[in-house]
């Protein structure tokens, strides 16, 4: 193995605090996923203590070691939840299923890890979201759209790749309660658009089997084009009898071949995809005649909400790319099937650093809805710079849409709480490649590990998770320190980069490093509108009229620049330079002022690692500084850009006589 | 055939004018060359006028019909000169040399569809330049590095293609004087590193066969570290006796199968290519290493001058890429040898739509010089504009550089007449690709032609030129309406695009579209420094020196605002934009109006065009009247970028109460 086992490498423990435990395992009966389990507890045991756990067959209680139990309870914890009790010598993982089972095993070895399991322990998990998803955006040449962390391991070359490394992906997935995975490209092109045909059964049987056995459903990204890509019709039409019955004979193919697919993820009529408009038909036209033909397999499709194919005019200020997703999918609400379900970007933008919550989210009442973060930091410094996503997450997840009087937050929303819906739960795209380190930056794991965790429990705190993660993958030593980096990562990036809200002022295409003008000027509805005199976007009823697809409440919150979160001021509002914030300071100072303060806090964040020399492993440690030096250097030259920028435009000194260009 | 002759179509004459002429042709004896003469008489005979000639075998003057006669006659005319004489029925072409001889026969046809032959002419054309060069930057996977006219026709997935394409673009080239190719991109990478070796031996032979049928001679563009490459070694210092051996060993063998290689051409130490400079070396050794191996062969080294692999810092205003190919080689001069010539981009920046002429140009003395034209419209529209760069590059020539008292004009200095040179010439970085029509845009076929045509005689002027294009590529009907076009066309795409010679704007990477601060804050040195209150960079002595660089009366002339030329008034001053220029306009006003003029004129192009339906061929008007509908379009979105950049920056109104963004 050239790569690292990530979170899941168990190092010894000197201590031999688990040792007699994980020396015998105890269950009844056998299955793929109950294997897995005891594999996983044997691994551990192996690596952490040198021991080869005694695996016991019986259906008597054992006195001590770790008691596999499935269904044997009377508790209410759903199909994956689990119960973990340690008395005595005895730590016992109860589920209802295998997978829950599985997952317990997971959880106990976190705990070994991290937090400790005394005795006398009872804990109970019943995971908040019924999806929890990773979308690959892996291409089948290997590349990886917006990958920051190397080539794909699921393809190259035009081949699916089965290797060990799947299996350790897998793994990593169950350990943080992942059971859908995405493996293509949400852009289906080239050899990809045929992986829906016999051609690549063997190797996706394979994922196929690998992935059952540790509790996840493969999904593939599917080409709505393909019944002329593949089929020869003229058409895609999704109401034309020939592109149905094509449809139908292709996913009946593939099913009966791989009948545990969880089904497909499609974005048709965006960045110049075709789809059901194209034909005069409505999306959930569109989409119902693919959930008609997956149901009976209990397969779902998730349809995803990013419409941006009717780009913008930048001299036109009346129209709005933030309000397209809405306008678009909010007269559908109710006509999807409810094995349909669509997957809504957090905010109403692109995965910026700072956006506000998409108006989407618990607007639709009758509509199946999944939550898509993105843990690729396309946006967010694409993991040369330490950016914990965790904390952005969870602001999106407490944000109270006011869509119900309780309930009615974003997480209740997509968890299924607020509405009763068939599907739901939370997607994010995946920051993993072929590196190593599996993610680029070793610090970008946390986002990986994060991301499951958190939608699993979305009550867990960033600091909590941020804790779990580096205990088990560098060293409770190290934990003070790392912790407080990544929770000053995502407030630093923000300072650094745009400011308040109004996102972009990135280089076009690759999306990495200032341009505070990059897109400006394009078509892709990105502005800023920056003058002599003012920024900012006025999305109140007096501009574009965005703030009317939030629900009162959040409507007279953004409507007025008072009760406007600062940190969205200059997305809802134009504002002039003078304009005071409420610390005292004018919009320019806090420009000037902020990005001063956010390389500030990575030179702090670089000094810190740097004492954690002979802490950390001495690879990551190389890896990490190499890239933080990096940061500082970049983030340096953010502030400049951006602070200079503003300068040369407003010609307005900063107060504290610092270097403008 | 499904490509296009260009202005080698040949098209039916119905005046029968040169009819007899062309039904005999009398020569006396045989060589590769006069048969590729014979050849296009032939071709133009059966196109023209439906005949086949008599080609008679005799030593005797003939009474009628076309003469081609090599050497004999006293005239001081070159190797490549010829003379033409028509008297009575008679046309004679005179050569030294066979190629002289296929000269004049390609100025016979080329009379024959423009100005015409009346009884009685004489004329006699000598190049003015020795080396008349095409500089090609095709890839081996058939990409051109900035290519707007298709795939390349020499290379295809990491083949050599030989095909009759490639016969077709050597009459092209000899028909206009081209005597050299390099047919490979000078950034060297992938396959083409493998150029040199054995492996594509067959390949290059074809095309050195065919070229020398033509007059002309095969270049490649080496890779300056083939000796690790290729060779295996662990370094490509010029000094180590190792490389030095690898090289003589490997271009021994290729000269002893192409025994009439011209040279190659070498970009080393920029844009991150290894080169001398990694050893401690000078670029004369690095050169001369080369020089001193294909001397004995009558090889030669063309040494690019772009040097920039010192990137500079935005921050920092006391740099100046402009100052950096003059500050590199000056110290060079007179320590290469009398085979290696250095080739030298016209202006001190990259090809911008107006730059000053490079002070390198002139300052060396002992030195062999080529310059260097870009007919790729890299900068200058991609060839979805038209830009007719005749008027561009004549002024380039043109400009005294006094360095001399006189024949001190670039056009001496590079035909060799202000120094004397073994070497010297123009070469430009090709335009042409595997589109049906040779350069994408048809009207940019003008920039292929009279480049070829200008540099043979530089004292033709622009509007000849493109009278003579017009006749032989649409008909004398098209002459006006077209050469209006092309004369109006470079200063509409200086004005719809940066303004008095600051350069840029452009979007990153491809370099299309605008993006005012595209590279403003980035390590190029291409720099506008615009703050609410002026803009330009000041490369006086106050400012970054660069004017140092120029011999003292142009030195004089752009240190002052007043005698500066004001089209380049930004290139070397940094103006307030409310200084009052000549025609009386503050400089914020003549930004806003050239931005509206260059694309009204943009508009009346489109009007002029449409007006010539049915009088120009229908596939041609059609594609041109495409092309001129996006350039309308896309000037207009040039020209609200700039205005309203420099609107919200100055918030300064435009006097007309146009509108601004």
């Amino acid at each position: 193995m050239n790569w690292e086992q990530a979170w899941l490498k168990y190092e010894q423990d000197e201590t031999g605090t688990y040792a007699s435990f994980l020396s015998s395992i105890t269950l009844k009966g056998h299955s793929e996923v109950l294997d897995t389990a005891v594999k996983e507890l044997q691994l551990a045991a192996a690596a952490m203590y040198g021991i080869i756990p005694h695996v016991n067959e019986s259906e008597k209680i054992p006195h001590e070691g770790i008691h596999l139990v499935v269904g044997d309870n009377d508790m209410a914890i759903g199909t994956e939840g689990y119960k973990i009790e340690s008395y005595g010598g005895l730590i016992t993982v109860y589920g209802e299923s295998d997978v829950g089972v599985l997952y317990g095993v997971f959880g106990v070895l976190r705990l070994m890890r991290s937090g400790g399991i005394p005795d006398g322990y009872q804990g109970v998990e019943i995971p908040d979201n019924p999806l929890r998803m990773l979308n690959h955006w892996d291409n089948m040449d290997g590349s990886i759209e917006r990958g920051y962390s190397g080539e794909s391991f699921f393809f190259k070359s035009g081949e699916v790749i089965v290797s060990e490394r799947i299996m350790d992906y897998t793994r990593l997935n169950a350990s943080i309660g992942i059971n859908g995975v995405v493996i293509n490209n949400v852009n289906v092109a080239g050899a990809a658009i045929d992986l829906i045909t016999e051609k690549y059964r063997e190797p996706l049987k394979t994922y196929s089997d690998i992935f059952r056995a540790h509790g996840i459903k493969l999904y593939l990204s599917l080409d709505y084009a393909a019944p002329m890509d593949i089929g020869g019709l003229d058409t895609c039409d999704p109401l034309d009898e020939q592109v149905i019955t094509w449809w139908q004979r292709t996913l009946d193919a593939l099913y009966s071949e791989l009948p545990d697919m969880g089904g497909f993820l499609i974005k048709a009529d965006s960045e110049g995809r075709p789809g059901p408009f194209s034909y005069g038909r409505t999306h959930a036209e569109g989409a119902n005649m693919l959930g008609k033909i997956v149901a009976p397999y209990g397969g779902i499709i998730l349809w995803r909400c990013f419409v941006y194919n009717c780009t913008q005019d930048w001299r036109d200020t009346t129209q709005d790319r933030a309000s397209a997703s809405y306008d678009h999918f909010i007269p559908l609400d109710g006509a999807f099937d409810d094995n349909v379900i669509l997957q809504i970007k957090n905010g109403p933008m692109d995965f910026q650093v700072r956006e506000p919550v998409s108006p989407l989210l618990g607007a639709m009442k009758a509509t199946n809805q999944v939550l898509e973060f993105q843990a690729a930091q396309e946006y967010t410094g694409q993991q040369r710079h330490v950016c914990y996503l965790v904390p952005m997450w969870k602001e999106v997840l407490d944000f109270r849409t006011h869509c119900a009087s309780e309930n009615d937050r974003v997480r209740d929303v997509v968890a299924g709480r607020t509405y009763a819906m068939k599907h739901s739960g939370i997607a994010a795209v995946a920051n993993t490649g072929n590196d190593s380190n599996w993610t680029g930056h070793d610090l970008a794991a946390a986002n990986y590990y994060g991301f499951g965790r958190l939608i699993w429990k979305t009550s867990l705190t960033s600091e909590e998770i941020a804790e779990e993660w580096v205990c088990q993958t560098f060293n409770r030593e190290a934990v003070d320190v790392i912790c407080n980096m990544l929770m000053k990562s995502w407030p630093a990036y923000e300072k650094y980069t745009s400011p308040l809200g109004i996102g972009w002022m990135v280089n076009p295409g690759h999306h990495y490093g200032p341009n505070v003008d990059g897109y400006e000027y394009d078509m892709f509805g990105t502005y800023h509108r920056a003058d002599h005199l003012a920024m900012g976007v006025d999305r109140t009823e007096a501009g574009t009229g965005y703030i009317d697809q939030y629900f009162p409440k959040n409507k007279r919150m953004y409507s007025s620049t008072v009760t406007c979160p600062e940190s969205l001021l200059l997305f809802f509002h134009r504002i002039p330079y003078s304009y005071q914030l409420s610390t005292g300071k004018t919009l320019i100072q806090h420009i000037y002022d902020a990005h001063y303060e956010g390389v500030e806090t990575v030179s702090e964040m670089l000094e810190q690692w740097t004492a954690l020399e002979g802490t950390v492993e001495a690879l990551p440690y190389m890896r990490v500084k190499k890239r933080l030096e990096h940061q500082l250097d970049h983030a340096g030259l953010w502030r400049d850009v951006v602070n200079s920028y503003f300068y040369r435009k407003t010609l307005i000194e900063d107060e504290k006589g610092r270097k403008l260009y």
